[in-house]
């Protein structure tokens, strides 16, 4: 295995760089961008997540000796397109959304320039990583304004393929989740991570208090005993005897939730345990969420439905040519002409608009061309969406990493705070604001 | 980066290890299972996939330098419970269903036997590997069925995470597609890899007609020409000219399928391009599929739905212990007994039940201890489902790689025809077969 990202492609990207190669528009100066036509669900908003990992990512986008052997055993490229991919290194520019930013339909998320074979590779590759990221960012998000200031931890790691699993971690982060079990996630991107035991846990023991003793013995009064594996009740009794009332938690996994929670909560307050927490992990989702809202819930865990987009595991963005030039070097704004999936081509700059801080619109002013875009300094009311990510083949490492990660929580978390209260209203309608476009001059 | 996968889990598992190393209930023999309680969605029935996957992940399930200091530096674990993960290696036996397999609610996928330290740390990286191919493969065996004798292309790399991608790639083809558009799943899985242009290789010429002698320049008239950019007719009329009556095939990517694809035959076939193939790729499900089956179409592309599993995108199995040892050396079935989320302990022995070569039920013996459960070889009308798959931390390598992806496959399209005809049916319903539970004595 080679830790080159460059097979992550589907293969007509590539035989289309060897038909342009050879007919000569391989060179033309090209934007491409990624977008959403709408947002999945009746959402109010997206999130956009994976620009970071996308970055990282894209700098092992290089075609080495067994790249290049598998596409010329495979019969996939000719001898021309083997030695210009065998040089190939992204040396256009790409700018765009800052990740945790939101988007709404159109928002023109990333723009990606340079020759035509500079950027038609990379489509697979950043829809790959922003479809899946910022699905379940989205997701995560509306968890957690349902949760409000109850923390949550994203446990979903098993019900999501093994590398997904980290980067949904990562995308929940960013949401505004607090923690998540997934240790890789927590090397690679510095995410707390939490977790004590499972029922595996107490089965294994001849007696739940066993179980109980021997894990207070390992982890400290302080810590979390799930007493669901047999009687809730009974649990609940013998972990307050073993542990005393300065137990830190229990953990609720199955039942109905509201009432179980009332009841777990009076026979601990009963028993004197005022301060220990309830956290409950059991199928929740941001509905679930909601309607804990009044129950005494201290913790919420979510699995399934936070790593799978509840409900719509993928965020719908395509990657589209927007303009090229034409032989005489002029810009050409183009775009698909089918009634269904119709795209707007020219070249964009995005501007949340504001009124009293709070937001109105998302502006998209469109250009044919690559005349200069009037920018959000002029415009004191709205916020530029766009920032440089990419510029002539340099990626910016801000984005990168454990800090590229934290950055983006913080800025979703403030960007959120603009929408207007309709936002967070988790049943399905249209967008929380309007995409106006507006064109250039 | 390393290329070890052992932090690709729960923080939990760990924890519950480092209290059983220091009680001493790591050392109790167990067994561990890997099942789903129910079929997602109403499916009929379920497909296993991801097992060479994940026996390939177990060979790299070992705690390095980079991962002990994380668990360290991170206080996951105590100094006893790394001195443990520095020599850990999975010493214990794996047998379960092949991969390509059927399986129904309660059958014993996988059964981890060790002990309790040995197994406890494999439930995350198992279940997220078989939750997501699984899922995949169900869906994508829906697919195929609904296809009958017409090839399927999978082509959702875009709309999931890079790396499951590859995954989906492979959990399609082992359900019955024959080729996919992603070029990492040709090189890694040795799966068949198509595709010719997306639309920006028509945008990115001055007119449609340049696009297509260029594709054609490059690829041959064989190739398929994307039609749909402009206006179909006008697009079927210039690849004609273009191509000439040859032309290996067009692609439509929008519009009312069967409206679409009819209209296209018969203007080809006005053209006297009786040959030319139609493949059609717009959002494609295992339905939408089905409706075409009385239209023109030769070929078909699957992206989203299979990717994502149609809707259902992990499969819910769950990673149980079920029987382990007492300190008497005696073995205990042991199972959570919350209502909704029971499970059924002991150790279990799963067959096909057959009649006339049809399978009529999932019989399940149970069994509390390690008592010999009666094999196949004694029910003539039944099929053993189980095979071992790690031999006392022997890895069979029969069922990883190139090879073990192919004959999952073929065992899948084999063990399929043994359905009963309900197990066709798209709709929602209980599964195509009943699973059996009997004691075993």
């Amino acid at each position: 295995m080679t830790s080159s990202t460059a097979l992550l492609t589907d293969r007509y990207e590539l035989t289309m760089l060897g038909a342009a190669l050879r007919d000569g528009t391989a060179a033309r100066p090209s934007v491409f961008e990624l977008f959403s036509r709408r947002l999945s669900g009746g959402r109010r908003f997206g999130v956009v997540a994976g620009t970071g990992r996308l970055l990282s990512l894209l700098r092992d986008f290089r075609f080495g000796d067994d790249e290049l052997r598998f596409l010329h055993d495979g019969g996939v490229v000719d001898a021309q397109t083997l030695k210009y991919l065998e040089n190939y290194r992204f040396t256009g520019s790409v700018h765009g959304y800052r990740e945790g930013e939101l988007y709404f339909p159109g928002s023109p998320i990333l723009t990606v320039e340079g020759t035509f074979a500079d950027a038609v590779v990379l489509e697979t590759l950043a829809l790959s990583v922003l479809n899946h990221d910022s699905a379940v960012a989205t997701a995560a998000s509306r968890m957690s304004m349902a949760a409000g200031e109850r923390p949550l931890a994203e446990m979903g790691s098993r019900r999501a393929a093994e590398m997904s699993a980290v980067a949904a971690a990562r995308a929940a982060f960013i949401a505004g989740f607090g923690s998540t079990s997934n240790l890789e996630a927590g090397r690679q991107w510095g995410i707390p991570t939490m977790g004590t035991a499972a029922h595996s846990w107490t089965l294994l023991h001849d007696t739940e208090e066993d179980a109980f003793r021997a894990q207070i013995e390992s982890l400290g009064t302080d810590t979390t005993l799930l007493v669901d594996t047999y009687d809730i009740r009974t649990g609940v009794e013998t972990a307050i005897r073993v542990a005393g009332t300065g137990l830190g938690g229990v953990r609720l996994d199955s039942g109905d939730l509201p009432t179980v929670a009332a009841a777990v909560r009076t026979q601990l307050d009963a028993l004197g345990a005022t301060g220990t927490k309830i956290t409950v992990t059991s199928d929740l989702d941001e509905y679930a969420i909601a309607a804990l809202a009044a129950s005494p819930v201290d913790f919420y865990g979510v699995g399934t439905s936070v790593v799978t987009g509840s409900g719509y595991p993928t965020a719908g963005m395509v990657y589209k040519l927007v303009a090229r030039q034409d032989p005489s070097g002029s810009w050409v704004g183009v775009a698909k002409a089918s009634t269904d999936k119709a795209s707007k081509g020219g070249r964009k700059a995005a501007f949340r608009t504001l009124r009293d801080g709070v937001a109105v619109a998302e502006t998209v002013v469109v250009s044919d061309g690559f005349e200069a875009i009037s920018t959000g300094a002029e415009h004191p009311d709205s916020r530029s969406l766009q920032v440089m990510l990419v510029d002539g083949g340099e990626i910016d490492d801000a984005h990168e990493g454990v800090q590229g990660t934290a950055s983006a929580r913080e800025h979703h978390l403030r960007v959120r705070e603009e929408m207007p209260v309709r936002a967070l209203a988790l049943s399905k309608s249209d967008p929380a604001i309007p995409t106006v476009f507006v064109d250039a001059e």
